[in-house]
């Protein structure tokens, strides 16, 4: 039995994920694609052996779909999710959700009308072996109570459309979702810091910037985002706890020493340092339907995910500490 | 096009491989599958949806099969694998290729007889992210000239069966191979010290060793063997060069902090520390075929890794540096 | 020539630097001591072979007496420096060197009328091994301009009379003035964050804090107080820059490996962690007094960090970011 | 009470402790030096206040002189060393303490003849920090039973007059000493493997060297000595034992991570990497002498050391493991 996947949106993201189904999972065959870029598109399906639509609702509609993957841009996401959910078809969509509180709560209403899992958000980094480590960690109790999170975002180059408003709702926002899920808790204000600005990044854009963001019970995850770090693409995360800390470490195979140096790579882009937790994101979740179950991050996690970066996008503006308020979680997400 | 696979040996290792070609390797499944002990064979075959056989043989020579896996007891390899030649299949067989060298020889010859290049040998090291950029370092110019490799393998606590010369024939066959094909280099003697026995291990147990080898060009390679070393599965590799070195670091993905000590975790078993290799191995081995080539440790490499264990058998038991005679390489190898 | 040195305050700092004096330090010895505990101060002058007196003032003005260490309860060093500036003595306070802006300013204007500087404040991590590589970098320009700095202070247990206002001014003191030091900035603005309490600390204290400073040039410098951090001292510090960053690291001298972890130890406390930093404070202070020099911290540097961090209580208590001030600062200290 | 030291030679080495001990060690002085290079004698005597004498007997038999640093060449150590036991002198001789078994016989005779510990050899590792932690850590049991040490010595770059003999009595002499004393055990054979040599170091010189040493026991010391290896200075030294290893970390104050790589930096040399080690040896040295006792390793720790540096030296001529034959060990250094 074969998965038949179809996919929305053929860019970088897209491709990635159309190769790693075509090629890389057992189960699962890439059935149908549709992108704006009509001719890439059709070379790509060309070259995984499925069809190429010129609709993207015909992606969703054909029969021979059984499951859809969206990487369109981010404001398309909440409509091609409903309409997924509208013909009974398991979406694992690219964060995020929605780019509104508005679009994540009709998501969520839909898929609660609908009564079972569909909707899968992409946040990969729940499928990191690192991070992993890190929330079993805290759940076995080896740290006591957490107290505080550390967490650094930092890529070499951002591209040039990247604005002030992207490093929370397009960067920070997997920290949002994965500390979310580490802590087991919602957060209830953000503030976000405004750095001297790095001189090699746009002047228009404020970079770094130093997100913080309170629990309900006071945790504080602390995420300095830096989109123009130049040196390399570093995620670290370390949960302080009442007893003890656990820390991410980057993912390193060697190093090599010379010239009075003992040195490790760092990782150049997110597709080095994240490669297999896409690949375990892929595959538990072409798995998992094989099984019947959608298990992985869900519309709950999207939608409060939006609200917390949009909250900081404001936050951002306005320079204040901004309260967050997320509509009562249906009992469905418990 | 899927590749059906047959796999002679349902042990701990095969059942390893069964349940991935099974469930993780795109393009590939399991076709059939034999054991001595055949109720074990025939719950994984129904599991997985494979035949079982009730005759190695049949494996080879089952239509329904494409390619075939052995990983059945050592000495019973080379049998197999000559069979698979006669019925030109190709065939990926766990180390070692031959457990003497005239078996090795008589694989090589065949071989070289048919003319297209059907076996490879499972030593899944050279498929390890971390031994590829050691690798990558050398050839990269960027240590100098290679001198010496330090290496260490260690093992927990070891089988029951484990005896003394089981050490250079079963565990630092993995090193001769990676060795070798880190230097692009054959040995030409080899040594191997006994030093204290560990009290944790059986009295009869020489272990640990030490297996100095030298390659044609006295490049030496130590190779710190210790079967019951209790903490973990540790596996390093240092290769110093004229201009630096480059090591193998551990893989981790986390630390933790407590209790005035900062640890990281080593890995508790081979399937943990080289999950990634195997899955590499086997998933480019699929690859290979759909695309018509074998590229992986060749059966020279067996044959070499065979002669040069074989040779530290002997160093052990009368305690003397021992030359090591190859014949000389068939061009076919080249 | 031997430095004669008259220690007033012999609590725990203050044994420990007369007996680093006393036994270590090429070139002084301790003359004379003095502390409200008169049976303590008699035990300890008669073990290094020093006068003990009666009255603090004694030692300043003993003419046996050539420099001071005053190693007594904070709010009294800005007397006992005065006392000293008042003889021509030149006297090595413990931080802080006031409790109040208006001490420390009474300070700064008597050395600016002496005309010759005679105090050094207490910071002994200007002296540390790791701060010292990290200002060379920075200074060399290898992680271009500063932008960010994230520092963690860590202590195991907290004595019982530390109260939430002192994790400011006693501990966040060090990375004030560190963190001065290295950027060669003064700070505009302060916030403090309450995180959740630790539930191993008293319940009235506030424990950790996260304190965000800002250098007029808008340089964050954030630093985690967490003063019951159980599992160790722990200070860290990494400063990040549009190029790079750099990091102190946990110095550390041997690592154990067994039960599947492989462990460094961290240190136990401050002693631990800067002995070599207060043994480099205390002897290039009398290297620098055998040359007729003051090098280290100066009075300004002293009263910058009172202003900042009691500005940082009253961020505490206000829970509101506030602004710093400080006087022009004297071309004296330029 | 000052110890007035008097100092045969004023090398790199001598120069090193001079100025140490001048400047550094509380409780000591210079008070007398000599070298064959009479004006760097000369001035460096005056820089210290010391006389300069024009024969190294001189220093000895000096009344001004309580004890004796013998830092001259290596095959002079036994002269000096017996007229400073004639003079009932303390002495503290850089390794080795004599160049043949022979003069180490006549010095070890001659200080139990004269009934009282005078004579400390320079292994100055004992005083390092790591290696300390490494024996508590062995004689703690945390490791279990030693079976094997694995231990590196790198130099980026041997003097011109460097021999191939030199490696093993020049440089792995420490390794020797150091090893003897963490394991609490003699050594009875040694093995010098020779591999491929550097094409960064003089034709003549064969570096590296594989020295493999083993005790009574059977516990393997191997030990690569490099002394051309470019990259930087470089002690490792890990102890298997049969339930966990300890290692030396390479002690390091920061790292930095830019262009990818995040690095540490290597000791350029000895001096950086030991400084703190010379320092405890002088400073522990002197404070023994004031309350009357020599502690550090002794005559009978300079023979053995001696013995099986030449052996390693017989042993790389021959090319054959070599026996090593020590004196019963006279019970005063019980």
């Amino acid at each position: 039995m074969v998965l038949n996947v179809g996919v929305i949106g053929t860019g970088n993201i897209g491709t990635y994920h159309i190769n790693r189904l075509a090629g890389q999972i057992s189960g699962a065959r890439v059935a149908a694609v549709y992108d704006l870029a009509t001719e890439r598109a059709a070379q790509l399906a060309e070259s995984v052996g499925a069809k190429a639509h010129s609709d993207p609702a015909e992606v969703i509609t054909d029969d021979d779909v059984d499951a859809v993957v969206v990487t369109s841009p981010g404001d398309t996401h909440a409509e091609f999710i409903l309409a997924c959910i509208a013909r009974d078809k398991p979406v694992l969509s690219e964060k995020p959700l929605a780019t509104t509180a508005d679009d994540g709560l009709r998501v969520l209403d839909a898929e609660v009308a609908h009564g079972r899992r569909l909707v899968q958000v992409g946040f990969m980094r729940r499928f990191d072996a690192g991070y992993r480590r890190v929330k079993a960690t805290i759940d076995e109790g080896t740290i006591g109570t957490p107290l505080l999170v550390h967490c650094v975002h930092r890529n070499p180059i951002a591209p040039d459309f990247f604005t002030s408003e992207m490093l929370p709702t397009d960067s920070v926002v997997h920290e949002i979702d994965a500390t979310r899920w580490l802590l087991g808790a919602e957060f209830a204000a953000t503030t976000v810091l405004t750095p001297r600005r790095t001189p090699l990044g746009p002047d228009r854009l404020q970079d770094p910037q130093l997100v913080i963001l309170e629990t309900t019970e006071s945790v504080i995850v602390e995420v300095e985002i830096f989109v123009n770090a130049q040196y390399g693409y570093d995620v670290r995360c370390e949960v302080v706890g009442s007893e003890g800390t656990v820390e991410l470490e980057t993912p390193t195979s060697t190093s090599v020493t010379r010239d009075f140096l003992r040195g490790r790579s760092v990782p150049a882009d997110w597709k080095e340092r994240f490669d297999g937790a896409f690949h375990t994101e892929i595959s538990q979740w072409v798995d998992g339907l094989h099984a019947g179950t959608v298990t992985g991050p869900n519309a709950w996690d999207g939608y409060a995910a939006t609200v917390v970066a949009n909250a900081s996008v404001d936050a951002l503006r306005s320079g204040q500490r901004t309260a967050i308020s997320l509509v009562d979680k249906p009992s469905f997400y418990a």
